[in-house]
């Protein structure tokens, strides 16, 4: 992307109808979304100038901002259609979108001050080209110390509380994974640190319910539309460590990564140790859905 | 206090080493405080000039950058002492201090970018009047349905993510009570939605251990100073919600509100349903703490 005075930039951000200079400032630090995480966010792909699945998105968004009290702002859609335009316009056209949407501005303490103004953000980031190794030979994690909390308000919400998930992933690159997986308090495989799990045991693709905390994720959702129409049997099941350990396929899905096979858990291999066919299937399948968005 | 202008604020904000224009933006939309709750921050009680206990609320933020992996960065407690000076010269002199401090400037994802710089912002509130009825009647909570994570990495680290204690806040008030107390996983009572939780039972004062989950508290640290002072017997210990409902006194800490007497719990009185005579010992005792301060 090129703007005046030659200089290029990857990303932008816009706010108010308009880009903002992504150098400056644009949040008051009064606001709550930096305050106190109080609110809510959407990541969605950019394949050329379309988003995949973006009033899946929104309608998620808007569900989260009833969850957090927040007035839904009018026009989110035609927020994420500025940005994208000027996103296609610049040049950005494989790229993450992420679409923020605060309480606005507070005052101290806890409680929200009466008729505050939503604040909404969409900032766009041209992805770095596609690692392939990971697609093609998969990805390892850790299972995350820290513990996901499915008794909290706010499970499966997709708030700006990510701190759990920070640290986590920062524990298994330490470590020299590449992701963490974080179980619930009940001991149940839950989800990892920014996708959702799934594996396949014995022939069947299964991926932990809401009620073990995990987000309901776009991409899950399009993951078992994905194995619904490819005669694949698929459920949502509790899991626990050994599951994954005994899986004999297992992967990753978010709606930037898609799907990423996930090939080893710290010193075990899943499976064959190698992306398995049914996930090869269903990234292929969801390839497809990508390319019909293009046409 | 009195800017520019004819304009009269009872707040001010000051980021590296100035005043800013309260009403401007201040912070990145790319902040990973904003993003990711990616920071931590403390909330002190400036009295006259003064900050109560600041050496161990900076000594706690410090820590807690540790664990959120943020480089501490240099001069925090001169940027209270300049934020505290320009506070003490607009006439808020009895006020609310919150310091912040966030990872600073990211990209997309969760992983932070190397050397980044840490963005750090003094907020300082002139208190309301205080509410005597509070202090003198006491005040009321019910028992949130959300849990508090006593598994989390992040447990007892005051960072951003606040949006269960909001939510919890929230429901208390609509069932027309003063706050929430908030249980651990596995049903101990741990804290308030911003202060901690003591009870007096069999004439021993007992607040929840850290391993519930609750934060380290500066206050909660200073009553148990004031309790072995006064020669009250005081402990750690687990609690249930029964200990809470038979106990013969309660109250909440924090370091703005000091000790608030707890008198009542959803329908049920505690005690006399009356702020005791231990509650009101270490009161007294707390605010000759802040008037030896003042000297």
């Amino acid at each position: 992307m090129t703007l005046g005075k030659g200089i290029t930039v990857d990303s932008l951000i816009w706010i108010d109808g308009r880009l903002v200079d992504p150098h400056a400032f644009h949040v008051s630090a009064l606001d709550r979304g930096f305050t106190l995480a109080d609110g809510l966010f959407e990541t969605m792909r950019i394949y050329g100038a379309r988003v995949f699945r973006l009033d899946e998105h929104l309608g998620r968004l808007i569900d989260a901002c009833r969850t957090m009290r927040i007035e839904a702002p009018d026009g989110l859609d035609a927020a994420v259609d500025g940005a994208v335009l000027a996103a296609t316009r610049a040049g950005l056209n494989d790229a993450r979108l992420r679409l923020t949407v605060t309480l606005g501005i507070g005052t101290a303490g806890l409680a929200p001050p009466p008729g505050s103004m939503p604040t909404v953000v969409v900032t766009i980031h041209q992805l770095a080209p596609r690692d392939d190794a990971a697609y093609e030979h998969g990805i390892s994690a850790s299972v995350a110390t820290t513990r996901l909390n499915e008794r909290s308000a706010t499970t499966g919400v997709k708030t700006l509380a990510y701190t759990d998930m920070v640290l986590a992933l920062a524990e298994a690159r330490d470590a020299g994974m590449d992701d963490a997986i974080l179980l619930d308090t009940q001991d149940h495989l839950a989800e990892a640190t920014a996708s959702n799990l799934f594996v396949v045991s014995a022939g069947t693709l299964l991926t932990p319910p809401l009620s073990c905390g995990v987000l309901p994720g776009i991409t899950r959702s399009v993951v078992l539309e994905c194995a619904h129409a490819l005669g694949i049997p698929a459920k949502t099941g509790e899991l626990v460590t050994n599951d994954l350990l005994q899986a004999e396929e297992a992967f990753l899905t978010n709606s930037v990564r898609e799907i990423v096979p996930l090939v080893r858990v710290t010193e075990s291999a899943i499976g064959s140790g190698r992306p398995g066919p049914t996930t090869r299937a269903l990234m292929e399948r969801y390839a497809s859905l990508v390319r019909e968005l293009a046409t």
